[in-house]
């Protein structure tokens, strides 16, 4: 072969490798939508307002909030809180309305905060209950007491159905309002909260009375069914220069886990069967490299995940692996360095973050070969690892993160800077229907449709 | 031009960028010495050794060791330990021998770890200090009185001279000792310790007896003259196995730091100024990514370098950004991830880490363009950017590291798989001498030499 005909056969070649590139663009190209809405204004509701209306009576429950208290759905942790006294941490209840025949003591604690004093902060154990069945409970005492319900979740099956909301970033706002409000329209039977509820730490010296705003906010739902909780960095709440250095401070005296049930030594990390999810809740502002707590912990937990018996392996967190919005782009790098390679051997279905204003899902992606060495890497199609889903819209005060880098990454499936929230239903052991819900005009319009197909069966 | 012509041309180009490949290679390729040495088994040195014995009288203070105790070092904080009482907690101090004409009060601790307890823990804080003066100290009484001395260093001062010494990974084998003794003759003046200590974890249940009979073993040079503490991944002791969950609890009993004076929350992770030199001890296992205290700290105390008064900015931390040994590879990663840019920006001279059981020094290299989006970036060589040094080559129990990556990557300079420690001379503003010291059939050899021009000046 001549010098030119090797030249022109090159030539061909890269035309046709071109042209290969191309067509693989257009099937795995992402979606950037064009929809940017803030509906109202990013400020909190007014502290007068009745969606933060404090119960009538004397020292009456408020804030009342319930989670699940066990490993597999058969304990409900119950707490509230009581503003001028102690008041009775017992928890009445029973299967009929109006005839609680058990009672369960719980315990309470307080909390100060710089110059913020809190309530008394009551968490009661609610355990031994049967699965699948409607159980009413009653706190508080005399003309003060509140009745409440929830539903027990199905025996852990396989093809047990069961459907999941996903909410984060949550705040006061009305566009809070709004994305609590679809919630509650689209069926979901548990919260899972990627993280940053009250934005209480944005008013001056970390004002805990907007904690307690927010928690009669969400009473609204979370007294009738569980959200299950992951930090974020809202929690943190590291004041220094208030004298405030132990972290998660409000959080963790308002929000009980039931982390030991799981075998793990902090309510910031731990996991809950429900139906046919295995979830794990991680804590991305603990430590998590090798060696430390978490880290062992979910080693350990990892190998407990039984997909013959719960196949949907779900991981929450609060700062996504993957997004590729310029907020916070990237924070998220250093427990991906840590646990991706995990999440692509376990087969996670689906990982779900907070803390990025917007929406996002991408392909499944891993870059688990990056070696600093040889350099040379990024994320490529993976069937073994997880989708991540970033759903930090919930419509908090510090507003939407619109601006997405110019070019849609590969590994971008879907983005959207506007409100919403998202709902998992699965079906069966093989299949799942996820949507993502636009808040629109006080519509909730579904957006992002997606069938998921478990990675295990 | 003819395509014949064209392609010949575009060989000629290739040649020459070859060749000029070629000579960059010679230019930065590193050293990977084949001397490799174990010269004793990696076994503990007996608890019966005279290297670790007790002091003859009754309760008489062990374990004396020293650390800084302000931020410019017009303060040390001595701590021992009282084994069958708690006996005084007071130091009496002066500049002339067997003239104590001052005295500080300090306070006791101690604990459990499962079914060890500890001694009686003492830490007293002598401060306002004069510097760059020999003082003499005093503790114990009666009979079991012991007696010691330290110098202060000079003022913070850009010129003034000063030598480290840098040990890591240490534990109490024949090895360990080897390592002690030569660092006793290198002239040092203080140690900068990059974490692991006792290796006390590695025994049944953590036995506690190995974190006494060490503090009576680095008591030679300890209660001499300061060690700066980091702590490693064997200071973490998290055994929930054993009940044990509270994380670096033996540690932090033990070693005080001056935490406080550099405006840090935790004992793990502050800085001191000494002579040149501005050194910032960072935790490898606590929270570091964005929003954490750690991280906030980090980011403030950056910024109150002075390079005016401090030229010489020294890091220290346990598990290395970069190294090419094949144990516990890009284990650092997630914190380089999170760091490396600030160490850029700021021109940090030097990093000391530890946890790998080998000596690596880097060449001047940054990876901070690596973007997960578009991949493809790996270290390149950085003015800006701080040498990276391994020295976790003490001599503990677990043995040498002794599987270096087969190729040497383009970052590292120099690598070997045997015990020794490092001392940096620093001269005046702009110029350090650096050396590895192996330890070789009880000699030390000086085999890694190289002089640090200040990145600053």
């Amino acid at each position: 072969m001549s010098k030119v005909a090797a030249l022109q056969s090159s030539f061909h070649l890269l035309f046709f490798f071109v042209i290969f590139l191309c067509l693989v663009n257009t099937i795995f190209s992402g979606v950037t939508s064009s929809f940017t809405r803030s509906e109202w204004p990013a400020v909190d509701i007014p502290l007068d307002s009745k969606e933060f209306a404090v119960p009538n009576n004397q020292n009456a429950p408020q804030q009342v909030h319930i989670t699940q208290g066990d490993y597999d759905g058969k304990a409900v942790i119950v707490s509230w809180v009581t503003n001028t006294g102690p008041g009775s941490s017992e928890v009445l209840y029973g299967k009929s309305q109006n005839k609680y025949d058990h009672g369960a003591q719980g315990k309470s604690t307080n909390y100060t905060f710089f110059d913020y004093k809190s309530g008394y902060i009551h968490h009661c154990l609610l355990d031994g209950l049967e699965h699948d069945t409607k159980y009413y409970y009653k706190i508080g005492t005399g003309d003060s007491a509140r009745e409440f319900w929830f539903q027990t979740p199905p025996e852990i099956n396989p093809d047990a159905p069961y459907t999941f909301g996903i909410i984060g970033d949550l705040g006061q706002t009305y566009n809070s309002l709004s994305t609590l409000e679809h919630y509650m329209q689209s069926g979901g039977q548990t919260v899972l909260f990627v993280g940053d509820l009250s934005y209480a730490d944005r008013y001056e010296c970390n004002n805990g009375t907007r904690w307690d705003s927010w928690g009669r906010f969400v009473e609204r739902s979370v007294a009738y069914q569980p959200w299950i909780w992951t930090a974020g960095n809202h929690e943190i709440e590291y004041r220094p220069d208030l004298g405030e250095v132990s972290t998660f401070k409000p959080f963790l005296h308002r929000h009980a886990t039931p982390y030991e049930a799981s075998q793990s030594s902090s309510p910031l990390w731990y996991a809950i069967r429900r139906a046919s999810a295995h979830i794990i809740v991680l804590s991305s502002y603990s430590p998590f490299v090798v060696y430390t707590p978490q880290w062992h912990w979910l080693r350990d937990e990892l190998k407990r995940v039984d997909r013959e018996k719960t196949p949907w392996l779900i991981v929450l967190m609060h700062a996504p692996l993957y997004n590729s919005n310029e907020g916070h782009y990237m924070e998220g790098e250093s427990m991906r360095v840590a646990f991706e390679s995990w999440f692509v051997h376990y087969k996670v279905d689906v990982i779900f973050a907070g803390h990025v204003h917007a929406y996002e899902r991408s392909y499944r992606i891993s870059n688990i070969n990056y070696n600093i060495t040889s350099g040379s890497r990024y994320p490529v199609p993976d069937k073994s690892a997880p989708v991540y889903i970033t759903v930090g819209d919930g419509g908090n005060q510090e507003g939407l993160a619109v601006r997405f880098s110019e070019v849609q990454p590969d590994y971008s499936a879907f983005r959207e800077a506007s409100y919403g929230h998202s709902t998992l239903e699965l079906k069966n052991r093989t299949h799942a229907f996820y949507r993502w819900n636009r808040n629109d005009d006080g519509k909730q319009v579904p957006t992002d449709n997606v069938i998921f197909h478990n990675q295990y069966w």
